[in-house]
């Protein structure tokens, strides 16, 4: 399934157990869960590996039944597994209620394998292997460990020349009571990183600027930085669009409808795996902004974190024009 | 869970067992049913239990398994049993098809153990544990021992100077064959009535005025009635508003939109029971109307008659804005 | 699918839902039920009818849609609803917690649709439709009108020289608290059967004579009994014997092991079904005792109150050797 | 059920068993499938049986359980199936993937009992059991062996004044490769239809004509169309509306909204057995029009191919206020 | 439903969420869990109090939706939570696989509230209302703070008075790596304990001795000791028996066959709530230990950690003789 | 997760796609169908994979969702599939009705892409990664193309001196209809064996001996064999137990009881993947033997073909004592 190439995308992350209560039913009702598999890097690299890329995931697994099924479902969908490690611990999880549109994460990550042992990866030994660092800003929020690892790889990576594509991801839960120098550390991220997911206001609230400054002053504040990426949810219509700029020009799509939504979690990861094989592919900024659009909606119809399907599934599907059945 | 008050609020009508066909299924063709537990006061009851209030349900359960799992569907939301009664009888039971938006409802309940004892409940002991009393026009169309308990307590309970609401309900299915003066007792209860939940349609149908006059007229022709609430659909446009109305002033909030409905039932129970905890913690009609608001919506999205989770949860619900995924 | 025969077999009895408790569950926690269309008469006919005879329901079913899944699932193993008939009244239920070996019946049929109803059906017309008629003890714990139309029934068919198949099926719960004169209606049809589905036990209690003494005295009192049959549980064991007699001679079979039950409802009814086929077609004692207890056993590996297959797999089912995996 | 007639209405095709995925799961992820029977001459049949009408399907079925669970299905509905025949080979499957409004339709049909049976049938012996006469293109797209049965059974149906209705039914997955003189016989079957389901543009692929000029153009051909007609998809607004023609006059209805959409598979069917359904009883084109309408949004509510309810559903259905919980 | 008595029984143990894949699936497999809530202290008191005594829970739960869901599921089957408090931290968890006879259960209760904050618990305040006080030796091996709460409530408890059962229920993955002095706390509290619930082996073990001498030796080093009583199961054979011992007489039951197992979990839990049951009513020792063994035994009929049902159930229920269906 | 080797387990065969109806549901009537991914070879190399080894599987997909789906499930467990190829046709699937200790399957893999395309195997440039090769006699019941296909894998293997492990596997309903030609190709494989799967019966009936004479005649013929390896069930004790033989001993284990069965398919070919194992590792006629029993028996507590777990669970696993729950 994998295409020939010199290495391999790297996506660093934690892998985490989602155990998400039937539609309609509240957790404190809850008596059945149906489990998938997520993390924001794995769902980027679970799309890259399904488009046909040599993905890694570079992560710590529990030694576990647990962290057994979280490696059994990486491979499931093309991901590689020989970069990832074992530790004792928990294999971190989140309880998902809701379903469909609205909806509430618990996490239940605390004393994780990975949040405790992120240290024990190689990124001299690993940076051979790399035509490609991926990573989110959740890394930086699982405490010291985690966050040092990431700056580490990141600036391994950099100096080796590998690109580097950072989703900030910002998640007030993980993020409260954090201290000023943790969040620096995505500002430290981002001065290392090419291809940047971030919203305006992820931007304005790392660089302190004003919303509709961020972007350019995102682009003058790093220089390393090539393009940066968001979809922009307009809720009450139920709309999602994206908007793709580089330094010397910018893309927008229209909203495209979101339909009867089934699992809303990680259409932010499909939209940056799509917007990343763009770019792989030498893609305009129309076309990658099309592509993560489509990957984005495609993803709220598919339940569990991760996008499912194939490449020839994403190009024929038009974000703008749902469809009928296919027969 | 209970806050320290000299009373409870009784909660009196039957307790129902609901078994629904799968999404998309009619009861034809169904092989698979979900249970809950319904009941249009008990629903309103478990509203006021999980917002922290002391709640005694007063029902006759069946002496039977059934009636033991509404019983300890009742415990499990926190509402108190020591009130109710055992009589032999079946437990009422009904059956949904449809799911979602639309729906059918198949009562099952003739011969229930409520119907044929209520008479058992002794009002005259319980209006000493009573702080408010709450009851719907269901206990008046299921033939004439529940509907004379009803009057019964209505009277006990306004002598004793408890608060009493009453939800007129009114259910096409129950009454149709019924007599006038059956129809009558809806009257009566208005006439001790404190809080009333009823449309303008439910008002003019009793009073036998204009739909336009009937707020007026039933303000006119009450004099205990302190307070007229009531919800509107608009079911082409999917929204729902909701109107309170006192004798002195009137508040009628924008329509919210439903968006892909969960589960219809109890979201006018649920509104009833958010109006009652904003009466009782002194809120203006407009934060009455806004917290009412917010349970019907928020019910829409939660399988089941009744509403479920915490007061915190309730009063962070933006109606207007169903939100993304909390984490 | 049905044989070229003057008339049907028609059975006689209420056709009930079934919503039993997933395994292990009990009823007060049921918060799932699996529907399944039973009565015992229904599953005598049920098993006849996939053996490909002409198989008629003579019941009433209620106006509903509870109403319309009985029909539906009477159609769909192949038995003939053109004798049925339609009234207002509940379609009765019964509750079922346990699943497997042990399990615990509630039932809940009180003012059913047949039980007020049953006198609608006009045996002298359908007697002319007639080739067997069989009924069960249930009719008769039923009230007055189901009792007296069974009698009527049994009269009817028994003058028109149609062969008349009784199973006793005592179920203590329905016979709670019935008189003398209505346990005498058990003698009383028996004195016009030629087919008797009664255990020695069953016997000595409507005959009042010893259990040791039951088949012979049984045989010396009703002048028309052709043959007498009936299963043995060895339960301790878990085992299934079959005994059948005539007034010359009387065969047992060898006790079969039930292994891992799935279902034990309505192994009788498999059974009794299976050996009118048997006398159908003519088969010797030992045949039909060999081709019921196959029946009875398969049937405890089968959910729902119905036995489900072919004659082709009854024939090649050898209770002794519950076998293999088939491929 | 049935109402008397001098002869049945026929639903010559393929039954299949469909296997779907649960909703938001992809075929390539799927560990559970719901199954269906299908088959859009069996979904016709089975509205018009079910709305009292005697129909009977005329199929070739495989020897198997499969085909069992088919037949059963079809009886299960109130169709009948005495002259279909079994012959060797699979019964035809489809797999679903999707769920709600966008779908992919897997077919696994191929080598089927019908596809290479389908000339077992006799027509002459079934016209004279026939008042109408329904097929579909599908089989005309199945292999020689269906379309040269079915081009047979409407030329004996025709010869003998037999009611044809026609279904163009047009499949691209099931025509890919097929040769000209193969989608010659869609025309074949034209010339011999009395009723066409058939939207502008399918008529214009098979007359070679501008879509706008189609149904003029198909009257213009055929000399004994009376009617044509089709549902229009407006997807992008989730709508549907309605159009009927026939020489003297046409009827287009308001788009009805879809809602929330259960299942969309077997829409046109119903709509098609609803307007036959009309045509029978003698409705005006309007009445047609809005009847078929009705099944056609009302089936989007319901899972599986098949419409099911109950006439008097359907009647007091409307289209264009699905309407709140009836009680 | 609970009797009128000075005090409550207070069980103090730590409440888990248990996730059990499907029957059969193993966790690396698992794609669905059913939650239910156990606790050996707490499946204690659930017996308990469904048997009608007033029990209450002592226990800290965490703050969050899982915390709410096992309080609701606490007073679901009657127990008082008042005496429980809350505080941050996660709700432990455990997952389970495999079903039925055997099994493997994977805890995930590091760090959990309890473990954390048992301290918090006021023994001197809770005294007051304790008739009779619960522990197992879980509470011991879940870190210092647990276990000196545990020292703690036993010497309050015991110097007022208040009758302590305690069940040894050693698990081997929580004690693995404790220290010497942390067995030792095992001991300290058999030296308090009124009702001991342990095997030959487990005294052996605490005591050093021969597992033969284990019960005289018990009696011999713990003045306060007045019985003991465990289960031994022999597995090749499937069977349970119960033995009961006080100072001056023993009591073996002969065992009894389990049959087919829905749930093994919590079938000592069950047999310690049964003897302790009648040990409040005066039982005698052969009582105890049948009730006990009834308790257990039917257990592994019931889903979940508890057993679940009603006294007149236990009462009638013949471990020896698992019964046909009752109807 | 896999040990360095010069080459990999190559297993060829089909893979297939089971549907499983619902325990007790006979696939007249089943509406739910749980999915696996089977075949005898790929059962085989899944046991390998977990267990450490490096497999790669050598068959021919379906280009379609459903081949897709295999291919994914192969890599969840850890097999290689980068020597499969894809073509045109079916996938072929099976069904199987009855759940646990008994079962039907009905084969639905005609024209499937493996039976069609098994040409398209290029064995000269596979057999340069092979260090085994394992086939079943499936493969040559299959049609010629597959089993020409068979025939020249073996022989190049052979050749090349790669280890040949075979399991006969015979298959009636499979075998139903070939001709002696095709019969004589078990013969041929046979004949370039190393290490062979089959019962006496197997022998016997393709060597034309008597049974008592099979392993030893086996020997006399076949110069290449080493060893003689099957299972044997005793159905009515519900027991089994292993007998494996070289040219200079034998061992037989004793029979270990199966209890209650989850799942029956598939126990051969964990058998026959952990007899592998312990040729590959060099252990003892008796380790292999008792091995492969520990194998076989917890094969039948898990759900689907193939058997799940780990080395170190596989180790620890005493089939004599199926023991308690493991905490």
């Amino acid at each position: 399934m994998s295409v020939d190439q010199p290495g391999s995308i790297l996506c660093f992350g934690e892998v985490l157990l989602r155990l998400s209560a039937e539609r309609g039913t509240k957790l404190v009702n809850a008596q059945r869960f149906d489990a998938h598999i997520g993390g924001s890097e794995a769902n980027v690299g679970a799309l890259l590996a399904q488009l046909g890329h040599s993905v890694q995931m570079v992560t710590v697994l529990a030694r576990s039944s647990l962290g057994h099924q979280c490696e059994a479902e990486l491979r499931r969908v093309g991901i590689g597994t020989s970069h990832s490690v074992r530790a004792e611990g928990r294999q971190g999880l989140y309880f998902l209620e809701g379903g469909g549109a609205a909806g509430r994460i618990i996490y239940d990550r605390g004393g994780s394998a990975f949040a405790q042992n992120a240290n024990l990866l190689d990124w001299s030994a690993l940076v051979g292997h790399a035509s490609w660092f991926h990573l989110s800003g959740i890394d930086l929020a699982l405490g010291d460990i985690a966050a040092e690892a990431a700056l580490d790889a990141v600036k391994t990576m950099a100096s080796a020349g590998v690109a580097i594509s950072f989703d900030v991801n910002h998640r007030a839960s993980l993020w409260e009571g954090r201290s000023k120098s943790e969040l620096a550390r995505v500002r430290d991220v981002m001065a290392l990183t090419d291809y940047l997911f971030a919203s305006p206001r992820d931007l304005a609230r790392t660089l302190g600027c004003e919303i509709a400054q961020a972007t350019q002053s995102a682009f003058g504040t790093f220089d390393r930085l090539t393009l940066i990426a968001s979809t922009q949810r307009l809720l009450q219509q139920q709309r999602l669009s994206v908007r793709i700029a580089t330094r010397e020009q910018a893309h927008e799509t229209n909203g495209a409808s979101l339909g009867c939504v089934v699992d809303r979690i990680g259409s932010g990861d499909a939209f940056a795996g799509a917007v990343i094989d763009g770019i792989l592919r030498g893609a305009s900024l129309e076309e990658c902004a099309n592509f993560g659009l489509a990957a984005a909606i495609s993803k709220h119809g598919i339940a569990g974190d991760r996008w499912i399907g194939t490449r020839e599934e994403l190009e024929s599907f038009n974000p703008f024009s749902p469809g009928d059945v296919r027969r």
